[in-house]
């Protein structure tokens, strides 16, 4: 039993700007889950409207834990910023099963709004 | 291994009203990802309670690339609107495999509600 | 190919209460779609934590038609009322495949709050 | 056919402060429903960023049942406390097949955001 898939696909990514609240900073997040017993090497590509896509940003997730990667914090070796309010779309691919969502915190109006997508079952 | 399917159903489409702020305008759209090398032809029908179905929305998508349909916008080449405050279901069908999640800002009241669809795994 | 599946299940209904504002009314709701030519027969049963469940409430969807079923008012032949803040799930059952999802809009503060469920690929 | 999964995983799961309303509580719960005649028991593992697993804590759900598990409550018999403000994924294993969710209610703000899961179609 695979524990996990190997590709997931976040079509509605998008940066809300931080706001000025530390406590409730906006932001967009990958949470990855591995629940094998080896370390999974996942690696990112981000799509867009307009422009070719960025890849090889690489994460590595040891197993039986969770990540949460920040999405609007410099991304792997290159220090990729997506930059705010871009559309775009993010493929995570994993050499093994693992298990994904994206949220998105937004604090543009006085009160904050959740983003969220879908716990996966196997 | 085929990266997303060619039927995506959202069940509960429904513009709201744009309300008066440019920066939170209410509106619902549809995201779309193309992961494939070549162009995908993406046709959008809309299903109602009471009357026949619309269809023959076209939309074009070069691959390694997402799009953002604004639903709340002039459609096709007919420019059929749908009208706010109507219950909907938008059935996209494509040609090649592709990824899709719906989204809707309702900005009716003081702070604005994130309405979310999930991602996709294969 | 089947366009949507028999069985649905929403593991986290709940009626918030309906609140003084009539434009914002609290409430939870199935919307059900028919793919299909032909009209579905679909029964909708009502499981809780602590007593059996209520089933035998039947919505009848004419073929490429959505229906948008409001879970606080009365259901079926006998008028079911599920009540305010009671923890159920709902099962839908129909003979044709269909798609559905769940949403409900809570007001019970100043500003709404949605709580929304997946679209369905096949 | 079976009615649901033995595994479901949720990879955000994130308890926010209480906040000072009873009648708003923020809290996090899984909702679980069992759709076969027979008891299920259910082991509930909890993954972390930095530590090891938290796993062991059974839950039973008689048939034709939901349940709503509070996250924010001692889970199991050692009483377990996740803590608020800290990442985890929740592994949810049973030995018949149930239906799952995972729904956040947060009420650091003047009003409340939910955070919620899809449903599932078998």
């Amino acid at each position: 039993m695979e524990m996990g898939k190997k590709n997931w696909v976040f079509c509605d990514g998008y940066l809300p700007p931080h706001g000025d609240n530390p406590e409730f900073e906006g932001h967009d997040a990958l949470m990855l889950t591995n629940l094998n017993k080896e370390k999974a090497t996942i690696e990112l590509t981000f799509l867009f409207e307009d422009k070719d896509p960025e890849t090889g940003i690489v994460v590595e997730l040891d197993g039986m834990r969770t990540t949460c990667v920040r999405l609007d914090h410099p991304l792997g070796d290159r220090g990729l910023m997506l930059g705010e309010s871009v559309q775009f779309t993010v493929w995570v691919k994993s050499d093994l099963p693992i298990c994904a969502c994206y949220g998105r915190l937004d604090v543009r109006q006085p009160n904050m709004a959740y983003y969220s997508v879908t716990g996966y079952s196997f």
